[in-house]
């Protein structure tokens, strides 16, 4: 696709050009440049914004921007330049990757680490200080950032990015087009201990970890390799930051996790499922497809169908908080006295 | 100001500068030397200790301390050597400074791997190992650790200290006086992602993120960078470890987030708030200035005014919990026959 | 002990050699080679497998493995091969140590950078791009991965493994046998700010960070070091991933923290007690020797016998949870309804 790449990294599109790109159909200048996206109130005339939902019709007569990416029924309620696309959420995400300023990943650096047992494919790009042990083995296209660890016999698939310091232990095999965020640690040992009379013994944690394709791993989140068989992350999971993934945890395709989840030892997660901020699971549980956990939700028993869950309290006042969480502890008695009165009354 | 540094790192000071530099009253031996400072109960003869609650006045006549930091009314209570202040948790903090004895981070080491086109002030530290990419920018003064990454147009202001092993992505910006603790990750992606047929369409992050002066950010924190538009954090925050701040979420001047908190995207926090350990914010909503918000609490709506806010159910033996918490699940229908009880009585 | 090891880091040991090594009584064939261990429906004929669990008997008639480590109970159930030891748990962790692909680190990789003044007993390994700054001191058989900065004056005792890209700020002590995963950070200022007229005023952390012996210490933990005084963790704690341990926390001998637990300042955990996930603990109290507490529960007050401690509320379907959340904040009024309805009957 033919675009214009600016000193700073920034480029640039016609409308036109970003139609075909996101799929839509644009009624408006085919020929005006952007150069980014924005939001609808925010947005220059060189820059489209992106109305998803209806309610914001509104911001469609007081944006400047060059033209909106709208669903048809939001087009029909304006005579303004507009992008018509089915789902303008989805093109967005499209029209998105082409402002990407991320910079490209190219070359060896002189002062990256590469074992000489290590097999790195063509087109491969290693950062400064990158470290790759024995025997691991990097695809084509792989993007290792500055200061990245990949252990020994880890193989990671094609066009996989590593950014900067990440860590993969021995044994961990990651797919094709996955993303590995900085600070992520994959293979680290599962917490896994047996009590000898008053102490732990370390059970060796002699699985690895298993990433599909298209998977993305937050920063400084955490998978645990297997104790006995591997930590498995199927084909387009996505996971946020800072999350715990235990040992021998099993998440299906194109589940989501947002940012600090815990998933305990052996829990398995169905796929399409979605876990919000900071929810868990205890271990040796298991989702099924297409369940959504609400925030800080822990899940605490398997659930065999696809449904929304929740628990926690709201948030209140604190002095009136006080009070309902000392009745929270009192919760048992309040009911038998309900039953007693109940009865008294000859219900 | 004088002092003497030994081969360890500690330093010592007579009581008559300490009390120049905490800005206190010193009523006893100005010439004392004093090395550090400890808790009353522990304090030698060459150490100070200080008393900020008036319910420990007792400590003031068993403490060997040299002097003890304390606040007018306390020291009209002893006849001992005191150093009296406004403050004594803020003298404290003063003097803390003193017998800092964090090394001092100087010269470029010969390791460190700095972009040609990268700009570095007078007077940068760079630590083994660090990586300073392409345009980046490092103000006077600024301090990298061994193996801390900056990525491409990213800008530290003067002063700043980016402890080991940070990374930075690109065109991340820190101000003036910033603290940025080890394996912290500032501009990873934020978790942007549109459903497209059952799978995760990604969304490009092409905003930055942007830290005022004197921002303090702890170890193992992440903070994204904004989808569109940057995550800013403004002058004075403090963050504690492992926290995960989204992408596009705006943090105001001087408020403070303790350890583990969790702030999804786009939610705005005002000036001078608090957020105990654990707590959290769900996405797109606003926080005003001053509000103080508790332990693990999940904040769930925009609250307009300042004031302190709490969820949760109190700790409880574990047995007599189980009991409350299966009664939790049946709240609606208890309340419902209390309604029931209430008609039947004629109420 | 004999072994075999092929190309790929795998291990071969007769069963013979395995019943002395996990201190068990053989019943089958002791020449018999095996390879690994597995769950006993998914062992291969030169696997071991175990049952911990008596319920889980019929396991034993259709497991394929050479043996199965049992205790005498089961073992009196079967006439198959069969390993039989006082504890099998115990057993198979340790013979999972015999199979632990975890490659052994040796030598000091040529671009680690140690400073003159670090000592370093014999026997250490030191990975690529390590640094071991001034005064460090490493004792004899120490590991230290790739990118792993140990800083100023820190000690690290013998045989202890420091995986890669792990943290040591300054003056961090650890002892013998430890094992600090990736992305650990020890030693980060812990959170101390004195409150200055509406900004916050740091209060330079002083201490340092104690290890005891044979402390697990997870990826991407975090460990502060102390204000006053230092951070103690006793000998033979086991902390997992993603936890927060504040400055001045102590936490007793063999106590256990699983993933994303939270403790705050000056907290005091006693030995052998145990902390499920993403539990955690305000700052200031006391938790005995021998405390249970569960997941995600808030330890809010000293608690000063051995018990088991429990907080939250159990997940329901969503639509069902927020009937009862907003029941949760009626709570009060509901009690005060109770007793009014009792007061009119008389009670």
């Amino acid at each position: 696709m033919s675009e214009i790449q600016s000193t700073d990294g920034s480029r640039t599109y016609t409308l036109a050009q970003l139609a075909i790109y996101v799929g839509g159909q644009l009624r408006g200048p085919g020929d005006a440049v952007v150069r980014g996206i924005a939001a609808p109130a925010l947005a220059r005339p060189d820059q489209v914004c992106f109305i998803a939902d209806k309610r914001h019709v509104a911001a469609l007569e007081i944006t400047e921007a060059a033209a909106a990416i709208v669903d048809e029924q939001l087009a029909a309620k304006t005579d303004r330049s507009v992008l018509i696309c089915a789902s303008p959420y989805l093109a967005y995400a499209r029209a998105s990757q082409l402002f990407d300023r991320t910079p490209v990943a190219s070359g060896i650096h002189p002062t990256a680490v590469v074992h000489p047992e290590a097999r790195i494919a063509e087109g491969v790009s290693l950062g400064a200080n990158s470290v790759i042990e024995k025997d691991a083995v990097l695809g084509a296209g792989v993007a290792v950032g500055a200061g990245t660890v990949v252990g020994q016999r880890s193989r990671v698939g094609e066009n996989s990015r590593l950014y900067a310091n990440v860590t993969l232990y021995h044994d961990v095999t990651i797919g094709a087009d996955c993303t590995i965020h900085s600070g992520a640690v994959l293979g680290a040992d599962g917490f896994g201990f047996a009590p000898d009379q008053g102490r732990w013994e370390r059970i060796a944690q002699n699985g690895g970890v298993v990433l599909g394709d298209a998977v993305s791993v937050g920063a400084n989140t955490t998978i645990d390799r297997g104790a006995i068989g591997d930590t498995v992350i199927e084909d387009g999971v996505i996971i946020d930051n800072l999350c715990q993934i235990a040992h021998n945890v099993r998440i299906g395709r194109h589940s989501a996790l947002a940012g600090t989840c815990g998933i305990a030892g052996s829990a398995i997660i169905g796929a399409h499922c979605t876990l919000a901020g900071g929810a868990g699971m205890v271990g040796h549980i298991e989702l099924a497809d297409g369940c959504h956990i609400g925030a800080r939700t822990v899940v605490t028993k398997s659930i065999s169908k696809k449904g929304s869950w929740s628990a926690g309290t709201p948030m209140m006042p604190s002095r009136e908080w006080r009070r309902a969480a000392v009745r929270f502890t009192q919760l048992d008695s309040l009911a038998q006295r309900i039953a007693e009165l109940e009865k008294k009354l000859g219900k």
